[in-house]
Order: C-alpha cells, then structure tokens, then sequence
C-alpha cells in the first residue's frame, strides 16, 4: 500500500514571514498525521519549512528537485528526487500529491494550483490575497478550499484524502 | 538568425467561440507578419484556430505536442513537436516563445501564463473574464497586458519583440 | 540526511525469468542494507521483482512512474511518483539513483544505462548478453562494472557508495 | 501537412572529425531533399555541423535545446525548441523525427538509438565503432541499419520515410 502523499507549495524566495510559519506549522501536522510531505524540495521558503516540520514530527519528506543535483535541496529530506526539469517538474508534484496544500502565492506557485486543478486534485489554499483566492475558486469551485488555519486544513485534508 | 516565435495559448475542448474567432484572427496576423506561431498543437480550441489562422496567411505553424505521436494533432501543423509529456509541455510553450498571446482561460492556459511570468515574459491578455485579469495583474503587473482587440496586440507584439 | 536510493533498472514486460529472480534477490539485499530501491514503478518485470523483494525485507520502495496516475504501478510500492512523462522519466531514474544495478537488458534500460554513463554514476551490470557488456565497457570503462551475482553487486555498492 | 522531420543525432563536444564532417555532408543532404532537420540543437559537434549543412542548402533547421534559453544554441537554427529538461529531452529528439540518422556514438547518442528502438523508429548508424554497431543490431534487427556514407542514409530514408 503506498503512503497517502500530502503536497505543500508555495513561494521559494519570496515566501514572505507568515507563508513560512504556516507551511512550518503544517508540516508537523503532516508528519504528526502519519502522511508523507512533498514539496518542489528546494533549500528556501515554503518548502524548506514545511519539510523542517514534518521531520520534526518524525514525517517522511520527499522532494521533486528542478535541478540537476542535490546542490539547494532543502537538509531535511528524505527522499531528493532529482529531475533536471526547471518548473516542468512542477506538475510532477501536482501529479504524485493526493492533495495539495498552498501556503501564499507566486508565479511558480501559481502554476502548480492551475495543473492541480487540470489534475482534479483538491487543493487548499491558506494565507492568499483576495485576488488569488477569487480568481481560482472562480476557476474550479468544487476542487479550491480556502482555509484559515493549518488545523482547518488537516480536516480538509482528512475530508477529501 | 531563428525566426521570432509567438506563442498563442488558451482553452482546447472547453474554448468558448468568441475564444476561438479571436484565436483565428491573432493567428492570421502572426502569419501575416512574418512570426512563427507557436501554440499546444492539438485540434482544439485556440490551439487549432490560431494555427489555421496562421497557415492561411502563409506563416509557419510549430505545436508542442502533449502526446506520444501525432494523434490529435492539427492538421494544419508544420512542426509538430511530439513531448510524450502532459501538462509538463506547458513550460516548453513557454520558454519557446518570445512572447505569449492569450485568449480565453482554463486551467491549462492558467498555468502557462503563470509559467510565462515565472519566465519573466510579455503576455498579452485577449478575452479574459476580470477574475483573470485581476489576478494576473497582480502577480506581475509590469509583463501582464490586457488588450482588446487582436490589433491591440499585434501592437503589444511589435513592442515587446 | 537524505536516504541512499539504489536504482534497480530493468526490462518490463519483456524480462526473462533469470532477470526477474535476481531482480528480486537484488531487492531483497537493498532492503536488508537499510538502502532505498528505487525502479520505474510498474508491475512488470525487474521493476516489480525488485520491489517485492525490497519490500519483503522491510525495505523503502520508490517508482518514477511514466504514467499520469497509478494504474498499472506495482503493488509494493510505498512512494509512487507520477511523471506522466513517458520514457522521459528514465532520466529521472539515473539523476535520483546513487547506483544503478541493471538486471537484464532491453531498449528502455539501454536508455538508462546510456543515461547512467552521461551522469557519471557508477553502474552495475547483471545478467547480461556479452553485446551489452562489451558495448557499455568500450563507452565508459571506468563506471561500467558487470557483476555475476547479487552478492558481488552488494560489494560494489559498498565500495562506490 | 506537416513537414517531414529527419532527426540527426551524435556527440557534441567530444565529436570526431569524421563525425563532424558526416554530420554537415548529412545536413547538405537533408536540406537538398526538402526534408526538415531535427537535432539536439547545441552549437557543438554532430548537431552544430548538420545544422549548418541544411542551412546551407535551404533547409529548415529545428533544435531541440537542453537548455532554459538560447545560450549555446547553433546560430544556424531557424527553430529552437527551449526544454529547460536537460538530456530528458532526447525522448523529444527522438519521438519528433520520423527517421533517426546517427552520425558517431557518445552516452547520449546511446540514450538517443536506445529510445529511437523503444519508439519503433528506424535508425541509421553511420561511423559507428564494431561495439556499437553490433549491439544495437542485436538489440533491433529490423530497425536498425548500418551504412557507408551519406548518399547510402539518403536511400534508406527514402525507403522508410
């Protein structure tokens, strides 16, 4: 039986404060829960934070590297994939994740909520400016969850996984 | 010396009919100025519009290919471009054109404009509903431009190439 | 720390019985050195024998699957990564391997073992025809290792780890 | 009607003299043929000389890059497909070519024939060492089809085109 694999994107970067305490936070609810994490695996932002805190908890964190080595890739994982695809291997992400968890908001990540949706994937979104939180329920209502807090999103997750 | 590429994205099966006439008439304007249009491929929507646009005005029609063969294709396709590859093309449309015309949305075309930003290129916006031009307004402002009409952005193209 | 994946490379549906009980017994060491296995992901030939074996032993599987969802991946599976890239994906495979141990040959491993070289892994090569080995000999003498057995392929990765 | 594409495939930087001069007699041929050539794209080797020679003779020229933009791209493209994927995109090489005209051996030319066999393509072997010739002949009988020079690829991909 394969693990139930969890996504979390979100801003490298550029990932302000809060993107960067939230995907902490919901990575230890991650691993707390027995999911295993993925992010896009990089040393920076939401995903360095989210994978700091499932491994904490003691979660298996697996990431989907754009580069071609392990130079950038965030210490706390276990699992580098390395694809040497730039942002290609942003739907490689969207594609192997149950569910997707979006803390903030950038270019890269926005094209990660845009595959999930061509995926059908549910994604919750947490910490978004309105213009993001409109334009993509407006693109797919029944698959974008706008949530408040990582504790909201575990139900969504427990919810749809 | 390459030829200039345009790309022309939007919406295949779902491609709402003022999507596609738009689509049609960029594509004869691309052909007609002498650009290579460059588009997702298959026989649908904007894709298949633009490049029939683009092959009667005597332009040369390259579609980057979602598929394992040519199944699919337009038929109106000089170089088709075959990826075996999804979604994961999206960025190869991208980073293979100069500067990116969009009609319609979808959540594919909304990764590729993502995408396009992420690439830090200019992306005209043809036929949006607000939630998409605020959206993209907002995440980069200075390389989004939303134009009215196919000759507006032919305008856009001849600044920006 | 990140785990240390050994890719275990193969033919699919077209393996020899030879190919698929060393494959198996190949499997069975990864899982008993604490190793991560990681193959192509199907359930077929090498690939499955490899991570039956491993996961028999208490072993981590990983599969880089060239489809878009997980049908048709093997059972035994514990980190199914979709690609939806086709033979694409055999790259990834290499990148993400510390090792690879090929059992048998065909033209999708031959990919893999070109792709091997081109990233300067060190390769071990079980059961194959003298064309193969001879062939990837005169290509890369210094990363190309043909083995006899299971056990002697375990001391090679000892020794290149 | 799409253009027919012959792909032509070899080493880059570590390509021999007689390669080189095959590759840009190769190109002459294509271009002279009205044939669309395909290759790897770089300004190195096999694909920077058969690039030249189809340009020189009218040809149109496609490469697919393995790069993020068009640094160490030839100059003699007039298409440059822009992958950011690295040796992945050799499956892109291989799937967009209607025949594959292989000019020398290197580990990703050996990726390419790999894929080319995997795909059902028919490949031409020109300056191949006795290692690779045999066994790619053992590997696909059918497909795979050694010769002399040039003017001896012209008939076979006549005959198979």
């Amino acid at each position: 039986m394969p693990r139930t694999i969890i996504g979390v994107m979100g801003p490298g970067e550029s990932a302000t404060k809060l993107d960067i305490s939230i995907a902490y936070e919901m990575g230890k609810k991650i691993g707390e829960n027995g999911w295993a994490l993925l992010t896009g695996g990089r040393n920076a932002g939401v995903m360095h934070a989210a994978t700091l805190g499932a491994k904490e908890l003691g979660g298996l964190t697996i990431g989907i590297l754009p580069t071609a080595d392990k130079k950038g890739m965030s210490p706390y994982l276990d699992i580098p994939i390395i694809t040497d695809m730039g942002n290609a291997r942003n739907n490689i992400n969207i594609l192997s994740s149950k569910i997707i968890v979006v803390c903030g908001i950038s270019p890269g990540t926005s094209s990660e909520v845009s595959l999930a949706i061509k995926a059908k994937k549910h994604i919750i979104l947490l910490n978004q400016p309105p213009e993001s939180k409109s334009y993509f329920k407006f693109l797919a209502p029944d698959l974008v969850h706008p949530a408040a807090l990582p504790d909201d999103a575990v139900e969504l997750i427990r919810k749809y996984v």
